[in-house]
């Protein structure tokens, strides 16, 4: 694959994300159930804004947060997603586009307001999201260029953009290209309630021989292979993938391929500020090494240097130098 | 003044802050001077946001941060201030009614966009800023109401807002209604290169005795009395109004009322993120100890710990309690 230029394209909903501080009474009050994402509408996301605390605003999306944190390791990464033509359409465009990723999906005008995500964090660093799909579930396959496809070492999609029609048609259409062109494709199971929705759609994917490194958090694990047992989970999962990566918050994370195991440790850090992004980040890391041609364990530990990053900042990308973080583990 | 049921009614620029880092070498190539604030129009924002950083977005705007600062510190705040008929604009209604501030100055459709201040934050935590006023300078007159001006113990007038004619006209409307009412003027000279734009009207304000408070930094009180020793400035300057506080960076503050001089020194802090509000705080804790009738030095000491805290941060509001901060000091 060294031929290609680009290390990952990602495929994610593009969401500008809005993050205020929250108590557990205000969760109670609006009986919302920590932790989780939802999907919301546009009347809801105005009322929840209202009742919500000051926000601060700063671009997200779980694959845009990916592909941020891989140009911020220094490695080539294109994004696909759609924003409309608008304020935070722009903020978003150029935040991706500032850190260093290709990003040309046009804004659209006919789709509504840009995503946001209303994303409340609670002393003990939790963050429960609200998210407004807006403009970003009306990602036409006509986005997907077969060439950009190909141009790219890894495909990256979250499951997160499979439960709107549009989207998920391209990214099958992406697949398609991927599969044609050489490119590994990588998928993020995204959420556990994700999971609940799709779970027959996942497996299929993943049956198929359609997903080359599946990513997973405890959850996701067990909610796809219906298992209560996290070894078992693995070891149900991990033969359908060439890579499976399993983050397991502050128990570090474990990667499979084939016979081959590895494990890491969380990474140390000095405060946990905001938990938003830590597995978006862990993904940057790991697929930065698997792109290099890596090691399982060298990709591990490059996804736990930078999920510690964004965890002790408010916001879900990168603030530190990577790079500079990751050592010579990247060079 | 006890039965004035605001404490503090400021009127300012209305701004959304877009905070990025950037290093010495990106200000010399934009050929910007440090620590300084220029105004810009929007050709100039549209350029410079092309080839700055990825943003982090929060409402901010001088007198806003700090009555949103008096307001978190748990006295009653009111603001006036111009916003477009767009996102930022609702943005900025937002984040400031949510911190409990009194803001009702309807939005103008007719104006423009909203107000935007790029802000570039060097490793030294030092803000460079440059601000397209927008809507902010459309400011008219009839947005003061004499009625709301006479409910305010205090009254909060940032110099920045002495730039442009309109809101210029409306704050002298609101001077004069402050006079009438009893109620009393405070004013800031925002900052140096504002005071050799207006140093004539500024110093015909103070002259005509239409000042009470007057807030300025070591820079700022140098450029208004014309003098090169800072004692000299302050006993230059001090004679002409009731209170006269002048902040010192980490040297501290001081404040002369008459005969009666008091000192602070900065209070101690873990980490130095971002200078940006440190001025807008530290005015914040003083107008709530003046509001509440406390001595010079507490009214000091509360300025201190506001500005102490919002340097700790990224973004010019308060992010932790300032009540708790503040402890017995306003009780």
């Amino acid at each position: 694959m060294t031929d290609k230029p680009l290390d990952v394209l990602a495929i994610g909903n593009a969401i500008v994300d809005v993050i205020t501080d929250a108590d557990d009474a205000f969760l109670a009050a609006q009986g919302l159930d920590k932790g989780s994402m939802r999907l919301i509408d546009q009347g809801e996301a105005v009322r929840l804004y209202g009742e919500m605390g000051p926000g601060r605003e700063s671009s997200g999306g779980s694959a845009g947060n990916t592909v941020a944190g891989i140009a911020a390791l220094g490695l080539k990464a294109g994004f696909i997603g759609q924003v409309a033509d608008d304020e935070l359409g722009r903020i978003y465009a150029h935040d991706l586009r500032a850190t260093g990723v290709q990003f040309t999906t046009p804004a659209r005008s006919d789709v509504g307001a840009s995503a946001r995500c209303l994303i409340l964090v609670t002393p003990d660093a939790q963050r429960t999201m609200n998210t407004f799909l807006g403009a970003a579930q009306r990602l036409p396959a006509t986005a997907i260029s077969a060439a950009e496809v190909s141009s790219a070492k890894i495909l990256y999609l979250e499951g997160y953009l499979w439960d709107p029609e549009e989207p998920r048609a391209a990214m099958e259409a992406a697949i398609d290209a991927a599969r044609a062109a050489g490119t590994k494709v990588a998928f993020t199971l995204s959420d556990s309630f994700c999971i609940s929705r799709h779970r027959d759609g996942f497996l299929k994917l993943i049956d198929d021989g359609r997903i080359d490194i599946l990513f997973a958090n405890e959850d996701e694990i067990l909610a796809l292979s219906v298992e209560s047992d996290f070894e078992a989970a693995v070891a149900a999962v991990a033969p359908k993938v060439s890579v499976l990566a399993v983050t397991r918050s502050e128990k570090g994370a474990i990667a499979v391929a084939g016979a081959e195991r590895a494990e890491v440790a969380a990474e140390p850090i000095e405060r946990l500020v905001d938990t938003t992004g830590a597995g978006d980040l862990f993904a940057a890391g790991f697929l930065a090494g698997q792109a290099r041609g890596l090691s399982l364990e060298t990709s591990l530990k490059l996804g736990a240097i930078a999920a510690a990053e964004v965890i002790q900042h408010y916001g879900a990308r990168p603030e530190a130098d990577l790079r500079m973080l990751a050592g010579n583990l990247l060079s």
